[in-house]
């Protein structure tokens, strides 16, 4: 069973927006055991939206279209599909009187002519209801081929999709199944990492697919298969990852998605029964915002303090003026007592603390860019390390982050 | 001019990477009046990559190609690129001696033989060298069309792009100029939008295309327009956006590019000599991470403050226990008093403090999901504002962070 996508919007082809949408259908489909063969962007232009659809009927079984459904009159695509299909426009009272109902409950603006016409929808459509907005989802089929219409915005999409489209698809197709495992590393490069598991690599059964995926120092290698036994395809996935393990004990994380390096250092610090507090200076939040996208971080995570000057250096966290006078905010002493004196603050059993200079200029002492102290603070054990993480300000902050969260991750051992 | 982009790689249609590649290249080809017509994700598949090659040809003038250019066995775009071209792949000196000074530089493990292949590079394309990493960017020329292919890491393909394919493409192609200016706004809907503008709209010139991008209640309008004489074109959209503005005064962030509602703060409170602080509950920091995204941020804000749970709030922002237990930490008395505390703490001109349940479990005090107050503490007014954002934990916080910076926008008003 092969699908493709197809992103309708002149934003996409312009660089104005990532394709959001095509990653989360290719994610939902590939779980269904539904392969994704091209995911295809073009512009708001009838005749671009056809060509696509008539070459992608020729390769695929489904074809998902996001985007170009709303009010406006850069929208095309309801109106290019009912040609696409011969078909005509009528009104669906239900989904008028859902547009109403919605206006009436989220919007202070009274319905108008543009939203009305949103209740107009192909005749011969599938129609599936977006409860966050006015543009409905829709269904047609040609020549065995089903071709699948959603709104562009993501959310709405999403809603649609899970609620309406998944069952709908599940419904329709045997299941065919695919299972990707990505192990998550760090700390070690692509061909490095290809070198020490050659042998490993090239004893894998031809049905398992490896792939590496590097970016900024790490590394992830991701096993694919598919089959029809969901069990089969499992066990033999894991037998693998259960061979390779040894060989990359010192630097693997887990599994993506199963885990992920907060995930591991959330569970770290609650087996430990240990709490966590963060003085950050240049990456500004960044480490308290990615631990607090997991529900429950407060089991561990007590606070953080962002310091972004040196006046808060000094009145927060008690850094004598003298000594970021003397040594520099950018430096091991600053770093190593920031560390100490948040962790008396929020009472904490752990804390760690960053301050470097992400640029674009030198720093306050000439400290030279892309210079980054992490300090760590604990009853057992406190150490500050030094970095060079470049010259590039968005990299300095991730590196100095993805880092803070390595460090944390070996806190304990 | 048209150009197409395909990218090849597995992660892409699996849904586990967002396709950020694509976003940058057509960015900068629409800044050098180069359209990007369409752009497409393949796997690591010869036969897909030379059948996206031929159907590429037919409609573009220059095809880019991103990804499979690593130094493992999954990647395979070199070895088709040079069946395609008919083309044998040689060492190249060059290339070799700098993926070993790289390794010597940067790498503590020594060059391997995959790393050596990288050198091998097709004999008739020309090269461009990759100060970042191992796999060179390589340009053919076949029926007058230009295919240049480059890898998927993307900082190693920005890299190269800018240095060297930019330059390359603006010497080749006589410049026709695409000029895009979207106006953000926010607080108002599309169709609401829509109806407002909508004589404007029906009077814009045929030459100028409005498009609308809504997304979690923000509205962005973008005018498009291209032809030769650069001068010309942002005369006629700036006209035209001067038209607009008095019809949306109210709701007018700025023109994307040029500023974004946190340029727009630092600017606001560098004119008006007033620092700021924060106490970030419920957004862990998230409010702080966008504002030091800018550079020279340092000039107002001094810093904030992150009480995850109760104890915090207690110990750093002396909120009495007592007031916590009475009213809730998710309340309008908790959220003021964090907001006065932490203009005290940071001695700032301006604070702001959010507190909030993005769930998934009732608060403390039973607070439903997605219940948030914001307060803004200042000499001449302070003040807490309700909100429900929700029951979804993610969209709660980034609809939270949003207005929070839409709070800030008209603090001075």
């Amino acid at each position: 069973m092969i699908s493709e996508i197809i992103s309708i919007g002149d934003e996409i082809l312009i660089g104005q927006i990532v394709n959001t949408n095509s990653v989360f259908i290719a994610k939902e489909l590939n779980k269904i055991g539904i392969e994704v063969g091209q995911i295809t962007a073009i512009s708001d232009n009838s005749k671009k939206i056809i060509n696509s659809l008539n070459l992608a009927k020729e390769r695929a079984d489904i074809v998902i279209i996001t985007g170009g459904l709303g009010p406006t009159k850069d929208d095309l695509t309801k109106h290019t599909l009912c040609k696409y299909f011969n078909d005509v426009l009528i009104e669906n009272k239900d989904v008028l009187d859902h547009i109403e109902e919605i206006f009436l409950k989220y919007v202070s603006t009274p319905i108008n002519e543009k939203n009305r016409a949103q209740a107009l929808l192909p005749s011969k459509a599938k129609i599936f209801k977006n409860n966050y907005g006015t543009a409905c989802g829709m269904c047609f089929k040609k020549e065995n081929v089903y071709f699948i219409s959603l709104p562009g915005v993501p959310f709405e999409m999403k809603e649609i999709f899970e609620i309406e489209i998944l069952p709908f698809l599940k419904s329709e197709f045997s299941r065919q199944i695919i299972v990707h495992k990505t192990i998550l590393t760090y700390g070690l490069g692509e061909s490095a990492i290809a070198e020490r598991i050659e042998s490993w690599e090239n004893s894998l059964p031809k049905s398992i697919k490896l792939a590496y995926l590097p970016n900024l120092g790490r590394v992830r290698l991701r096993l694919s298969s598919k089959g029809s036994n969901e069990k089969q395809i499992n066990k033999k996935i894991n037998d693998s990852i259960n061979e390779l393990y040894p060989l990359l004990e010192d630097i693997i994380v887990g599994i993506e998605g199963e885990t992920s390096i907060e995930k591991r250092i959330f569970e770290l610090f609650k087996s430990h029964s240990k709490t966590l507090s963060l003085a950050e200076s240049c990456t500004g939040g960044k480490i308290a915002s990615r631990i607090v996208n997991l529900s429950g971080a407060s089991q561990y995570f007590k606070g953080g303090l962002i310091p972004y000057n040196n006046n808060a250096k000094v009145s927060l966290l008690n850094i004598p003026r003298v000594v970021i006078d003397k040594f520099s905010d950018v430096s091991e002493e600053v770093a190593m007592r920031m560390a100490i004196e948040v962790r008396k603050k929020f009472n904490s059993d752990i804390s760690l603390a960053v301050t470097g200079n992400a640029g674009p200029l030198k720093g306050n002492n000439n400290e030279p860019i892309g210079k980054v102290f992490i300090a760590v603070s604990s009853e057992n054990k406190s150490f500050v390390k030094e970095f060079n993480f470049g010259n590039h300000r968005e990299r300095i902050i991730e590196r100095a982050v993805n880092k803070s969260f390595e460090i944390l991750l070996k806190v304990f051992t």
